[in-house]
């Protein structure tokens, strides 16, 4: 190997995955699931991005699958299908989609000032709560008893959500990722190379194995 | 195994795969490739559907992918990694997407006056030739050579496609289509169960393996 292939596979062994997801996602849920362990398996960590996808929608000018009667029917029955074909729970809460903009403030919140490994254990606790449960993380209530079984005092909770900064905080992460070309959830960059849906886990694999193809 | 049981079994190993596709979906390239070996290694036939996309999307209130700008660049990478993938050349025609509405119409005489087996080789051969030769099938002479390629005296592939009773047959077939609920190519229908896209395949693949999940 030369110098430069020895450089170049370098850098890619320490690049991270880059995984954008929305709290109100089912395949962001499916994915993060087994994100973690597809990466580790190749010496990768994962970096995530709690995102909206409202935003990143209005960006390129898309609106949510479900909100086509004919498309959304087939998605609710693909959620749960895609689910089962992993192994996982899976139930829609009521209503789907959930506004998520406070959960991910708390992501970013968690992420910044205490680290991004903390926020995602909030990830992961939010994604399960809203699927494997059919949680409405909507409901102030309901996100505050999940802030609480992580250790995070409802009141807290409430004030990183109100908080302006918090508030600035998301929406630079729905401009990063919009600059980055993001338009759904979840998406993936490896290497500069973006993959779309829960359902790219078998290209992400084989690049992970063997590198770009 | 009690006489129920034996009767949905049965039922199911006879139903064959409702594959339905355009020729200018590149995913439908893709997926025309796998569906017949994958069928036969479960025992199952594959019944083809020529479409128009056009027709389904106006009939779910959709649009393509590619007509929003950040999706098309997105789904022009994807489409040809997504061959690469699978091992297959991939070359996009210019214009994309094609106007297929005469290969469409040719498919349908093929499969009502010849067979579906004759109709399954026309789509093979037109999905290869737009998709790994990056065939500009909406024009006249490129489609003709095509027929010709395959039998079929350019004269009468032109008759067949001006004919009105071809064009009713493949705006019978986009009905029917949209009847079932398909909305998208590739889209594929395995006892009443809809899948849709060529990602789907590991899905596909399970249920006809193993029955419902």
């Amino acid at each position: 190997m030369d110098g430069r292939a020895g450089r170049v596979y370098r850098s890619r062994m320490d690049s991270p995955i880059d995984f954008f997801f929305d709290f109100s996602s089912p395949y962001s849920y499916i994915a993060n699931e087994w994100v973690d362990a597809v990466a580790a398996r190749h010496g990768r960590t994962v970096r995530r991005h709690a995102i909206l996808l409202g935003a990143t929608f209005q960006a390129a000018e898309l609106k949510s699958p479900v909100s086509y009667p004919i498309k959304r029917e087939y998605s609710l029955r693909d959620f749960a299908r895609s689910a089962r074909f992993e192994g996982l729970p899976f139930q829609l809460p009521e209503p789907f989609p959930q506004s998520t903009q406070n959960a991910a403030r708390l992501f970013w919140w968690l992420h910044d000032t205490e680290s991004p490994a903390a926020a995602a254990r909030w990830a992961t606790a939010g994604l399960r709560a809203v699927f494997a449960r059919g949680t409405a993380l909507q409901d102030t209530a309901a996100l505050q008893a999940l802030a609480t079984d992580q250790g995070i005092a409802p009141a807290a909770a409430e004030a990183v959500w109100s908080d302006p900064l918090w508030k600035a905080r998301l929406k630079r992460a729905n401009d990063e990722a919009i600059a980055a070309g993001v338009f759904g959830a979840p998406f993936f960059i490896v290497e500069a190379e973006p993959f779309w849906g829960n359902d790219r886990r078998p290209q992400i694999e084989r690049w992970l194995q063997e590198g770009p193809f």
